[in-house]
């Protein structure tokens, strides 16, 4: 059975790993007291997005500590809008706040035209990555699905009812669907870009999935998905493309058949024992340690790590988070997890 | 098939009804300009719940424009931990602010002493209610849930990562389950005088059951609810007793069946074909369109209305929300909902 290969593309290639290889997610950041102090170097949130030499170092600061079998290049999803020409700034503490795109002449004003000139920083961390990862260690591009990034684009930022957003794409989708198709054009050429830099599989975060009804989740979610994967594939056909449908509930194993992903990221909310079953008969899982696991540590930590490792490590499996690691996370509960992995399946 | 009695009762009792009975949640609220009206004249928002005269005006005041099938007394959640003695807080424009209760010592200082004297203002609302009400219009008592009643005393407010709480409750389960006792308790004591001042039927909102892995949401959600039907159903036979779990995704049906609850409140992304199939052949299904939908109006409101009604009139249903109306919803959208749920079948 086994393949050669780095562990973590071997299992997004649907191979079931003795020992499951892990990352995850928001694994480089604020937890991190050597991260905290390259963002305090760094300026901005932003201008440590667009600097090639500190955000190759902040990448490489969770592995060298804890050893993860990939690696995810440190950016954010709003540099897509940001490069489309949409103001951006980050409030400390509020998070981000972008002049809100709201009509078709709000979206006039935004272009393709300098995308990967504003991007090139964000390619030039990925070439370095590719060059100083340890051997074994792969490299995960990302972007936002097109779906979570209209969200942000459009409320201006974070929001809790999406009101915004929601009712542009229900009263007019024609229109909404102009910013869609940007967005679809535009993840299309980023994603690409950072495969030729050297990403080796990338993930699409669809963080607001979960708030819409079913017929706008097909619209708005699982066809802008398709689109992108479909583009992916047939410039990058040996590259695995994970899908993050954060919240989808009900409709997982339906995304996972109608958007051809590779491997689905599974939320904290998705019993394992369900995803062994119905999901990972069909494709490979990542997935879903609750974060605050890491915050909890000890035995809490242990059992629950065990808990998904037993429902899913038999399958093609890749460990993660079922979202990402929280800033009031003690760095030694993730040496725990890490050493735990590790040892697995020797401890099982 | 058709029994007597309120449309709404009806329905929870199993029968499906030629037109679906329909109250949403939070139709008492900002986007009435009568409400603001009466808000600014009560003082705080906690004075508002706490004044019956007041409190009654406020639950009535959608009635009398869009007819519902329900009144659910106008309250909030957060009265139960105020009146086990927890200081709370409403800040404009930020939501509640209570001193958060993170240990045994904390929850020591919390008694159910003189939780029916300081509830009395509600069941005093409540005994108004049953006797003003339209003779056809049911009257709905509530509380929060345990889990989710936990989380705002825990975090001390709303949270996006919920780690205190799950924290408290991952490290430490025999402790925090002592908070979850004190609320199951004060809970069953509270809609138990609900229903003795004259409430038809409850329901249990469960905002936060979503954010738990499957082992936590058995332990923290279903079972403290499970507890609280069983007391309600032996003390109150005929009351039936809705359940919204929201966000409990894959999890729905093992709710249903495991909590005993009579209804299911459905959020926005469970899919209603799906609800037809899997819940409405056990129970009463109440819900779900999009709250935004109400804010986009026109023939996207119409259109998904008519979605949730073609899957799920046919069998035991209350229309609802899949969530509480916004406050930038328009009063004249709430109007042509209403009216097109009056004139169903007839426009199928």
């Amino acid at each position: 059975m086994a393949t050669s290969g780095k562990p973590f593309l071997r299992a997004l290639r649907g191979e079931a790993c003795e020992r499951p290889p892990f990352w995850l997610m928001r694994q480089a950041g604020r937890y991190l007291p050597e991260y905290r102090a390259m963002r305090a170097k760094a300026g901005s949130f932003l201008d440590l997005c667009f600097n090639p030499e500190l955000a190759e170092e902040v990448t490489l600061q969770p592995l060298r500590r804890y050893g993860m079998d990939a690696a995810i290049l440190f950016s954010d999803i709003l540099v897509v809008p940001h490069a489309l020409g949409q103001p951006l700034d980050y409030v400390e503490g509020e998070g981000p706040r972008l002049d809100p795109v709201r009509s078709a002449e709000d979206l006039a004003r935004l272009s393709a035209e300098r995308l990967h000139e504003r991007l090139a920083p964000v390619y030039e961390t990925v070439d370095r990555l590719s060059r100083s990862l340890p051997a074994e260690t792969a490299l995960i591009g990302f972007a936002g699905s097109p779906w979570t990034v209209a969200c942000y684009m459009v409320e201006g930022g974070g929001s809790k009812e999406f009101a915004q957003v929601k009712a542009w794409a229900y009263r007019d989708p024609d229109g909404f669907s102009a910013l869609i198709d940007m967005l679809v054009a535009a993840t299309v050429d980023y994603l690409s870009a950072q495969i030729a830099a050297g990403a080796e599989a990338v993930q699409l975060f669809d963080s607001w999935a979960g708030v819409l009804p079913a017929p706008q989740f097909r619209r708005w979610v699982v066809e802008p998905t398709a689109r992108i994967v479909t583009a992916l594939r047939a410039g990058h056909p040996d590259v695995p493309v994970i899908g993050f449908p954060r919240g989808a509930g009900l409709l997982y194993a339906e995304y996972a058949d109608a958007t051809g992903v590779d491997a689905l990221g599974l939320d904290t909310a998705v019993p394992p024992e369900w995803a062994a079953l119905t999901l990972q008969t069909r494709l490979t899982v990542q997935g879903n340690l609750d974060p605050i696991m890491l915050v909890a540590g000890g035995e809490a930590l242990s059992a629950a790590a065990r808990n998904v490792l037993e429902a899913l490590a038999g399958g093609p499996f890749v460990f993660n988070l079922g979202h990402g690691v929280v800033q009031s996370t003690p760095p030694k509960h993730v040496g725990q997890l890490a050493a735990l992995l590790r040892a697995w399946p020797a401890l099982s």
